[in-house]
């Protein structure tokens, strides 16, 4: 009795070390369908910044960082399939810009958060299976984004399912590898 | 007996679940003192980049953009204190940049890597505590870089400790609330 007890402590620590590091590494929602903030994103895999990257040839007023970041059991399942899990979770956090500040002198550097897109992959909750979210930073839960807008454009030039691994350098080999990335899309539109 | 042993295992595998994720979060040196790439470094805590950083007015010959990780088990202990513990590595990964590919009209997004720095606290090993290191993509190994040059300037105008807390906006509360943050350093210089 005692050495099964010992097993069965023992696979749950086991199991707790192979799960998601904390709860917020999964989609959670609110009763009225919202998705609450993932807020421990800054402690996930880092996938790749951009400055000022717009899909449009209009100047913006200001250049911000984007930083991409999904979870580590996400990312895992990636690199040995090339594809996501179900639940998967992205989070693009926009930060402003500084150019001289300390010894910096050129070039730009990052300050504070101006917000979070999130996008999540959840195949049962949404029948188009990825939806778009957006937080500001002081906001806890948010509403789905319609569909006409990040959804589509995801849809029609994200070059791995719905997500961009174009811009992605490191995630790019692999889904290379196991032939779920689609070439056309990386090429200039 | 069996319960000792249980409890033997339970306290080793807890270990391993608290300890470096892998051997690569710790510096290695081969037998001649070089440094041994840490190939790991995609998979620690993300803290900040840049564009075309560059502490001299002198303008550079292209905008590389600055990606900087450090291990989680580190980046843990200095949420806590504010310090870095002994074999605390860095890494900064440098990386291409690129404005059209894909839909992308403006701004700058990641491309290839063109190799990292290292910085390493290794009290025992360094008499100057911390040392740094240059990697080519193809480089295993790397002798430390003499004094005058990055640990002269981390000496000088670094915010905390050896570290340019200054440029890594989510740091800079944390080492504020331990009072280990030098404020002057932050100020253009």
């Amino acid at each position: 009795m005692r050495r099964i007890l010992a097993v069965v402590v023992l696979i749950s620590i086991c199991g707790v070390a192979a799960a998601p590091d904390s709860l917020s590494d999964m989609p959670r929602y609110a009763s009225d369908n919202s998705l609450l903030r993932p807020d421990g994103y800054r402690e996930w895999i880092y996938l790749s910044s951009g400055l000022g990257m717009n899909y449009s040839a209009n100047p913006g007023d200001h250049e911000m960082f984007t930083n991409v970041f999904v979870p580590r059991w996400a990312y895992k399942e990636f690199l040995e399939s090339g594809k996501w899990p179900d639940k998967t979770m992205f989070v693009v956090e926009e930060r402003g810009s500084e150019s001289r500040g300390s010894i910096n002198k050129r070039g730009k550097y990052q300050t504070d958060s101006m917000g979070i897109g999130v996008e999540v992959k959840d195949e049962k909750r949404f029948p188009e299976r990825w939806a778009y979210f957006g937080f500001s930073e002081e906001r806890k839960s948010a509403q789905a984004h319609p569909k006409e807008g990040c959804w589509e454009c995801h849809e029609n030039h994200a070059a791995v399912e719905h997500t961009f691994v174009q811009f992605y350098p490191t995630l790019k080999p692999v889904a290379q590898k196991f032939g779920t990335y689609r070439q056309e899309r990386a090429k200039v539109q």
